[in-house]
């Protein structure tokens, strides 16, 4: 049995207050969006982090960032930990950038003990920037890590364009991440440490999230297609309005929320009208709408509903085009390496609760091709995608040592039975 | 009396199809925004225009453009006419521009005219561009005929900005048109030729609408205010999201037309949402609504219903900001002008009728500083604001016939009794 290894605790805060200047709002947040100029700053920054550390820093086609510590041989199994570095638009310092840090610094305090330990490491480590985690400039989300877990074409994913039609690929060029490295192979675990992004452990008082499972997700693209007019001499009769079908469809999916006295979760983030003119009748209006349920029944049901419901507007000069761009089913992490993270905070003496990831993360994806799991630290008053949101730097603290307490048993001892 | 001035029928498709060019779109239409670099284009095109046909031109403060014909000397009272260059986003190649095209070769016609006649004219002839009628980039609509009227201060107006921050006073200085000269005074009429842009004149089949008013319009915009969150983990109770109100506004704005049975036109052409990201809850949400109604009364009632309404869907850590944008009572155009008019057009054997606008136009202002009046030519299908806005040929050149006679009468005559 090796000691515990000591996580740099001013490393950790410092490396969070120069990680939250790249892409900073005046509002304290952050507007890193992926493959943008201020993710690539963010990601030189990574580097040389990484390179002073010792690692060797691989970069591949989609700009997933590796930074290998070898512990044990070229041979060895390779255990990987991180998160992303990209935002929301107007995003928070620590839904991702966290994950990252926390996974260097606990990396670096397992190379530390490597170097001291009287028995020699079975396993060697990975810190793991994952491309586009967000799907705020890209979709899907979660692009980096499906495809390193194998379940999207690499392809397809430097095809991706933005809003303004510029591909994933040719944003990496542009800043200098269209890497040519093969990622590594034979990963053992993936482990992820992030913000909980909702209220449970600030309200019950535990500091470490133990998640077990990710809830289903459906989410939905509405196109409702109508026709252009003038405002004014169009009479009404003549209108084919598309942002009325739009409308009605946000309201119902809501309802839809509220008729399970809120189990379900459901969204409309996001509305593009054309040509969003002031004197125009909408010729189109384009939802994004979201559905999240722990169980899978409850979710068809209502993606049954809502795509009923889709169907009865149209008509009468009004199209909707249902495309379902997501469609993640419930699902569980490795359960030893649930336990893992549990064992480890109790060691330490911190409180855990278990729980589901709600929202989706690069561990979803990366637990369909190895086991994976995730460690949650409170997010203040639960908020996230905002940029008030927070965490006690001593939450933060927390997290990181569960976390290098974790890798170093998997990096010595392999997967727990 | 003099006989009637005979426009150059080629001349008038030829400038039709020239001035289509700038900003034409791939779908038939225009994107030919207030100072952009095609409306730039169209401008300098115009200018060389009027000065081949012997026009000196002036450009106000405000980038307003007027060619004038000395027929009378500089102490002479001075009929103008006009209408807009600038488009909707996707608009089409009729609104607006046909109005300038028909008043230069109308106006091209009485100078022929009067170089020929016996008798010396009473009055100058201005033709008139108009900046930023649509308001589809700077707000208001009709500003540069507000300013002219003297209902809008030049120095607000120049500042206007456009949804890039860029002020309308930056964006003519970009394309030469932030002009020095003081515009024309003592002005006796001013007359407008505008396409219908709704289906009255084709149902009826008459070719020529004599424009006795215009309706009242109010427009709001309000400001739904929210906060923004991850549509994930965030539980259902505590999201304040700014795209319920909003959509709840949409949807009551079109019951409040259904009410009157049409009688009361209502729209929501556009919505902002911020950050109008798939994941994030929306923290605001801005909607621009518009009422349309010929009678005041209606006008009054539904707007405080309306804003009845937005107060109810406050509360809750939701607030809404109410705006009115725009309060324009109903109005009656100069009766004598109309009747000249619709003289002109029986003389010609066109068949007219007598309507009512509903969208707003740049006589609409110039109506409450001296004495103005509109004829409309038929919209094919009742179709505007939309790249498939048509006008037949034989329409287009009729109007600039009754137009050319309508201004012959006033240069010569002054005002009818």
């Amino acid at each position: 049995m090796q000691p515990d290894p000591a996580i740099d605790r001013k490393l950790l805060d410092r490396l969070i207050a120069e990680v939250s200047a790249f892409g900073a709002t005046s509002g304290g947040g952050l507007n890193r969006l992926c493959a943008s100029p201020e993710d690539g700053a963010a990601r030189d920054w990574l580097k040389r982090l990484l390179a002073a550390h010792g690692c060797r820093v691989l970069v591949d086609r989609v700009g997933n960032m590796f930074g290998l510590l070898d512990l044990a041989g070229p041979h060895a199994p390779l255990v990987l930990a991180g998160s992303h570095l990209d935002s929301q638009p107007h995003g928070g310092r620590y839904d991702g950038a966290y994950g990252v840090v926390a996974a260097a610094v606990a990396a670096f305090a397992v190379a530390a003990m490597a170097r001291r330990a009287d028995r020699a490491p079975r396993c060697n480590l990975a810190v793991v920037n994952w491309t586009n985690e967000e799907g705020a400039r890209f979709a899907p989300s979660t692009l980096g890590s499906n495809v390193y877990a194998g379940r999207l074409d690499p392809a397809a994913a430097l095809a991706a364009t933005d809003a303004g039609g510029i591909t994933l690929g040719a944003a990496l060029a542009a800043i200098g991440y269209a890497g040519t490295d093969e990622a590594p192979l034979q990963p053992l675990a993936y482990l992820e440490a992030h913000i909980e992004q909702g209220p449970h452990l600030e309200k019950q008082g535990k500091t470490i999230g133990v998640v077990e499972g990710n809830w289903g997700t459906v989410k939905y693209e509405v196109t409702c297609q109508g026709r252009a007019a003038h405002t004014g001499p169009t009479p009404m009769r003549e209108r084919r309005d598309a942002l009325l079908p739009a409308a009605a469809l946000v309201l119902f999916v809501r309802e839809l929320s509220d008729e399970t006295g809120g189990a379900l979760l459901s969204s409309v983030g996001r509305i593009d009208v054309t040509p969003n003119s002031t004197n125009v009748v909408a010729a189109s209006a384009r939802i994004f709408v979201e559905f999240r349920a722990v169980e899978a029944s409850m979710l068809a049901r209502a993606c049954a509903r809502f795509e009923d419901r889709a169907r009865a507007l149209e008509g009468d000069g009004i199209r909707l085009a249902v495309q379902r761009t997501v469609d993640r089913a419930p699902g569980r992490f490795d359960a030893r390496l649930a336990r893992l993270i549990e064992q480890e905070a109790g060691a330490r003496g911190l409180a855990s609760m278990r729980l589901h990831t709600i929202a989706g993360h690069d561990a979803v994806p990366l637990a369909a091709m190895l086991p994976s799991a995730m460690l949650f630290v409170p997010s203040a008053g639960g908020i996230s995608h905002n940029e008030a949101e927070f965490t006690r730097p001593e939450d933060l603290q927390a997290g990181a040592d569960v976390l290098a307490g974790a890798l170093a048993r998997l990096v010595w001892d392999g997967l727990p039975s």
